[in-house]
C-alpha cells in the first residue's frame, strides 16, 4: 500500500478546499427554479463578465452545457453542426446531439493541434437554399483546449478566423470551453477576448478550477433565455443551487492564478517522462495541464499494465488506449507530487528493464 | 413591507437547515462521474432501501428522474406511455418525453382523486403485435400523491391493481413519486410495500423533506445501469457530488417525522380558508401538504389579484389559473405561519366586502 | 364460395377503373425527384386550386401527409400539438409525430361529431412566453369527416371559429382532410371555403375518389417548399410520379360527382340494418360513406364472428372492436350492392335466431 | 434549339418503355397497406430471391429504404453507425438517420475505391459495455458501387471482410446498394454472393434498371416485419401498389442485361473525353455507369458554364463541384448517343481555344 497519492487521472477528480466548504455552509441560496437564487445569478453573471457575454446559465456538466448549445442553437428539425472528428462533442457525449437532439454532425478531420483546416470546414457547409438533399448547417463547434490532441490550445488568429467564416455564412459558433481558463493562461489573452468571435461558450467550473459540480454556458441574452428552457426540459434546473455555486465562486478566487503552475508542473513532468526509455513524449504539445504518451512500441508493456504499477505506489493515470496514456495536473498536485511520480515511473522502467534483461 | 415572510409557493422553496449546511461542509466526497464518491452512494442506496428497490440513482430533478425513468423503460422506437391527462409529466415537464425522447405519450383521463379507471387504462393499452398502425405501449405512469388534483394519495390497492394489468401486458409501471415520502405518511402504508408495483419510482428529496437539491431513481440494478448511461447523456452526472448528497441525507433524517404536521397543518388551514366568505376549499382533498382552492365566482378578485394582495402580508402563494390558487406546506412553516396565514386571508376578504359594500 | 363480393372494409380498397390505367399508360412523366414532371405538377396545381391554396404536394398516403404539415408547422424543437384524442393521427398513425417528429401531442376530447369544444381548445393552449415548464403549443389539428365518430363532418362555422383562435394564438391550423371531398358534398360548402381557415389541408385521393395511390398536402408556397424538403427526408420523393398522378387525375374527374351516391348508399344501408333486430345504428350520425354499427348486446354474436359470417355471402366487413363493426361505401359499390349486403345481414341474423330459438 | 437529347444527369431520369406501360395498364393490384396486393408481393419475392434473402419491402425510393433499414438496426436509442465520410447516407439524404430517427452517425474516411480501412472501422466501434459516455455501435453501413467515388464497386473479398467484421462485434451490416445490380455485372459476382454478408440491402430499381419508382429493401423476415411498420410509420405504405410494382418487374426482364452495354458506354465515353485537352478523366476508375471528371485548372471555365454549353447541343450533364461534372449512363443511351455526346464536347472545347486564343 502506497503511503502517498497522487491522482493525475483528471482535473474533475479534485477535492474541493476548505474554503470552498466554508462557503457552501455559509451560502445564502434560494429556488433557482423560480429564478431567485442570489448566489446562482452571482456565478453566472461573473463567468458571464469574464467571458464578455450577456448572460451566463449554470449547469450541472460540461455535456449538459454543450448538448444544450448546440440543441438551442439548433433548434430547428435538419440542423447540422460541423466539429472535430475527435471533439469531445462527437466522440465523448453519448452522441446526444443526435440521440437525443435529433441533430446531423458532421465532422471534419482535427489535425494534431485541435484545429480543422478552414477550407475544410468551409466545404462542409451547406446552404439551406441549397440541394433538396441537405441538412442546414446551423453551427461550428470548436474545443479549446482540444482534449484529444494533448490539451493543446487553438491560436485567438485561428478561432477569430472561424468567427468570420461563421458570420459569412450566417453560422453560429459554439466553443466546448471544457478547460477554457486554461487556453487563456496558456497563450496569455483575456478570457473575453479569446472567446470574442463566438456565440456561446461552455466554461468548465470542475475541471482545473476546482469547482465541486457545474458549468457556465454563456452567450446572448436571447440565447441563454432559450437554454435556461431547455435546462429545464433536460432536468438540469435545480432548487437550491447557490451551494455549488458559492463553492465555483470560491474556486474561481482560489485557483485562476493557479493554472499557470498546473501547466509548469506538466511541462516538468514531460520532460522528465521523455528522459525514460521507452517512453515517447511530445513536449512541444503539451501547452497546458495535460500530458498525453505513448508507451514506445519496443518497451513490451501496456498502458493497461503500467497504470496498474504504478497505481502500487499511489500514482493515478488514465489509460487512453493500448499504449496511450494521459496525466492531467491540477491544484492538488504540487512541485513534489510530480518529482515523486517521475521517480515511480522511473522506478518502474528499472524494473521492467532488469525484467527484460533476464 | 411585511414583518414576517411564509412562503408557501411550494415545498421545493424551503431553506436547509443548519444541520444540512454542517453536513456539506464536513461531507466525504469523490468524482461521482468516476463512480467513486461514497457520500452519493450512501444516499442512493438509503432511499433504495427505503423503496424497496435494487438500486439508486441521484439525479438534479424530479423532471430529469422522470425523463429519464420513461426513456430508459421506452428505449425502443416506436414506444407509448399511458399516463394521467393532468399528471406532472403530461403538463409541466416540457413534453420532454416526446420533444428529447421520442416517446408518445397516450394521455387516459384522471378522475379527481388522482387516479385512472384501470379499464380505460387498459383500453388504451396497444399490442406491438397488433394493428400495424399502431405504436407499442411500453409504460404506464402513475403519480402519487398526485400534485395537480391537490396532492391526493393513490390507494395501495389501486396502485396494485395497476401493477397487474401491467404484468399482465406485459408492460413497466413507474410511478412519479414526487411526494412520495408525504403518501406513506399520508396513507400509513410503508414506503417499500406502497410502491412494491412499480418497476421504477422519482423519489425526490428537495420538496417536503427539504434538502437543497435533487431526487433518486429507485429500480432494479440493470434498469439502474441503464439510467446511469443516460443520466451522463442527459448531462446530469456531476463530479463532487457528495455534497449535495450530505445535506439530503440529514434531510431524510431531520424531516421525514415532520411531514405528518405539516399534513395536519394543511387540514388546518383548509378549515379556516373554508370558514372565509369568498373561498371554496374542498377539505375532505386535502389528504397531504396540498391545499387547492377556488375563488368563489361572486367574490370578484382573481387568484392573480389575491396573491398580490397577501403578498403585502408576506404571505406567498402560487396561483393556479384565473380563480384557483395553490399552497403547499412543508418544514419551514409553523403552527403559528398558518395561523398568521389565516388571519392575513380574513384581513384582505373582510377589506373586499367592505370595498364591495360601498 | 360466395359469387359475388361486396368489399366494404375501407374506401382505400376500391380498384382503379379502366380509365385509370389508360391514363397511366399514356402519362407524360419525367423525373419528379428533380422537379420536372409535369404530370405530377398538374396533379398538385388542380388539387392547390380546389382546395384554394397556392401550392400543392403529393405524397404517397394520408399519414406522410399528416407527418409531413404537423412537422413542418412544428419544425422548432419543443413544440405541442393539440389534437382529437380519438383523431387518426393520434391512433392510427404509429405516435410518429412523437416517435418520428419529436413533437408532443396534447388531446382534447373529441364529442361525438367529431368537434373538440373550442374552450377546452384554448384552455389546453400553451404560451411560449409562459411557464418555463410548458412546451410551446404551434399547431390545432382538426379532422373532417371524422373517421373515428363514423364519418361526421364539421360545420363550416367550427371550423371556421377554431381558424379564428388559431389566429388569436398564432397558430396554425391543419385539417386532416383524408376525406376531405366528402365532407364538402355531404355539407354542400366548395372545398375552397370549407378549408379557407386551414393553413394546410391533406387531401386524399385514394380513398373515395379511388385513386391507386397517394394524397396531395396543400398549403402556402412556403410551406410547400418546406414539405417537399422534408419528403425527401423521409424518402417520400419518386422519380417518374407522374403515372399515379395520372390515374389520379383521371379519379378526380370520374369520381367526385359520384361520392354523393356514395352518402345515399351509406344512408340506406343504414336505415336496413336498423330495421335488423340485433343491430344499433345511429342513421340520424351517416353523413358521408361511413356507417359504424354496433351488435346490440343480447345479440349473443362478436363483431369478429359476424364479420366471417358475412364473408361467407362475399360481404366484406371491419371489426372495430369486441362489437363495433364499420363499412365504408365507394364507387365500386352499386345500389344493387347495398341491397344485396342487407338481404345477406338479414340472412344471418335469421339463422342466429333460429339458433338461439332452439 | 438542340435536335437531339442526350440526358445524362442520372440514370434515375429513365423513361419507362412501352412494356412497362402495358404491363402497368394490365396488372392485377389491391391493397397493399391490407397486405394483399399480389404484384407487390411478386416483385418483393422476386428481389429477395435475387438477393438470397428470405423477404422483400418495397419502398417509394432508396433514402427511404436507407432509412428504414438504419433505422430497423438502430431501433434501440444510443446507437451509433459506422459509414463512409463521403458515403450518399451521409452527404446526400438530410441527415434523416438523425434528424428523424436519432441515430449518431460515426463517418469513417472512404478511400478512392469506396472502401474504408477495415483497421479504421474497427477502431471506430464502441463496446456497449464500455466508457458511460459512449453511444453503442450496433451497425455498419456500405455502399457499392459507391456513388461518389464514381461508381466503383466494392470487391466480394472486402464485403465479405467487413461482414466478418461485424459479426465478431456482434453488429449488423447494411449495404446501400442503390446500383447494386451494376456491381453484380461489373464484378462478374452473382447477386446473392455479393451481398451475402449483409444483413440487409436496398436495391434500387428506379436507376439503371429504368423502373418509374421504387426500391426494394431485402433481409430477414423479421428484419423486414419491423421494416414494413415502420414504413408504415413514415408514411411509405401505399394502396394500389401493384402498378408500379408491374412496371418495376418489366424493367428486371428488359434492362438487367443491358447493364453490361451502359458499362461499356461509360468506358468510351470515359477514353473519349479524356483524349480532349482540359479534361482530366481516370478512366481506370470507371466500373460502372457513372464517369466523373474534372475540368483542368488551366481550362478557364466552370462545370456550370461547361454544362449549359452542352445543354445548347442537347446534352445534359450534372454540376457536382466548381469544376467536377458527372455523367451517368443508362438503358436509354445508345453508343451513336455516345460519339454525339463526344463530338458536342469537342465542338465546345475547340471553341474554347479560338476563344482563348484571340
Amino acid at each position: 500500500m502506497a503511503t502517498r497519492t497522487v491522482d493525475l487521472r483528471s482535473d474533475s477528480v479534485t477535492k474541493p478546499t476548505e474554503a470552498m466548504r466554508a462557503a457552501m455552509a455559509a451560502a445564502e441560496v434560494d429556488d433557482d427554479v423560480l429564478g431567485t437564487d442570489p448566489t446562482a445569478f452571482r456565478l453566472e453573471s461573473e463567468v458571464a463578465r469574464m467571458l464578455g457575454k450577456e448572460a451566463g446559465l449554470f449547469v450541472p456538466s460540461t455535456t449538459m452545457s454543450n448538448l444544450v448549445s448546440v440543441l438551442v442553437h439548433c433548434d430547428i428539425r435538419g440542423s447540422e453542426v460541423i466539429l472535430g472528428d475527435s471533439s469531445h462533442i462527437h466522440i465523448y457525449e453519448n452522441g446526444g446531439i443526435s440521440t437525443i437532439g435529433g441533430v446531423h454532425p458532421r465532422p471534419v478531420k482535427n489535425n494534431e493541434d485541435g484545429t480543422m483546416d478552414i477550407d475544410l470546414i468551409e466545404a462542409a457547409i451547406r446552404d439551406p437554399r441549397g440541394e433538396l438533399v441537405y441538412p442546414t448547417t446551423r453551427l461550428i463547434c470548436l474545443e479549446s483546449p482540444h482534449g484529444n490532441t494533448g490539451g493543446r490550445c487553438l491560436p485567438l488568429e485561428y478561432i477569430d478566423r472561424v468567427g468570420e467564416l461563421a458570420k459569412k455564412h450566417n453560422l453560429k459558433l459554439h466553443i466546448d470551453g471544457a478547460r477554457i481558463f486554461n487556453a487563456s493562461v496558456a497563450l496569455g489573452v483575456p478570457l473575453d477576448r479569446l472567446v470574442q468571435a463566438a456565440d456561446s461558450v461552455s466554461a468548465c467550473l470542475s475541471k482545473g478550477l476546482g469547482a465541486p459540480v457545474g458549468t457556465v454556458i454563456v452567450g446572448s441574452k436571447a440565447f441563454i433565455a432559450k437554454a435556461r428552457r431547455l435546462r429545464k426540459t433536460l432536468g438540469g434546473g435545480m432548487r437550491q443551487l447557490g451551494f455549488i455555486c458559492a463553492a465555483a465562486l470560491v474556486a474561481l478566487q482560489e485557483n485562476l492564478g493557479k493554472l499557470e503552475h498546473d501547466h509548469k508542473n506538466a511541462k516538468i513532468l514531460a520532460e522528465g517522462l521523455n528522459q525514460i526509455k521507452g517512453l515517447r513524449v511530445n513536449v512541444a504539445a503539451v501547452e497546458t495541464n495535460i500530458v498525453i504518451f505513448d508507451v514506445a512500441e519496443g518497451s513490451k508493456i501496456t498502458a493497461e499494465k503500467l497504470s496498474k504499477l504504478l497505481a502500487e505506489h499511489g500514482v493515478f493515470v488514465m489509460p487512453r488506449g493500448p499504449s496511450r496514456m494521459r496525466m492531467v495536473l491540477h491544484h492538488r498536485i504540487s512541485s513534489s507530487d510530480v518529482q515523486y511520480t517521475l521517480s515511480c515511473f522511473q522506478q518502474v522502467f528499472s524494473g521492467l528493464q532488469e525484467e527484460n534483461g533476464n
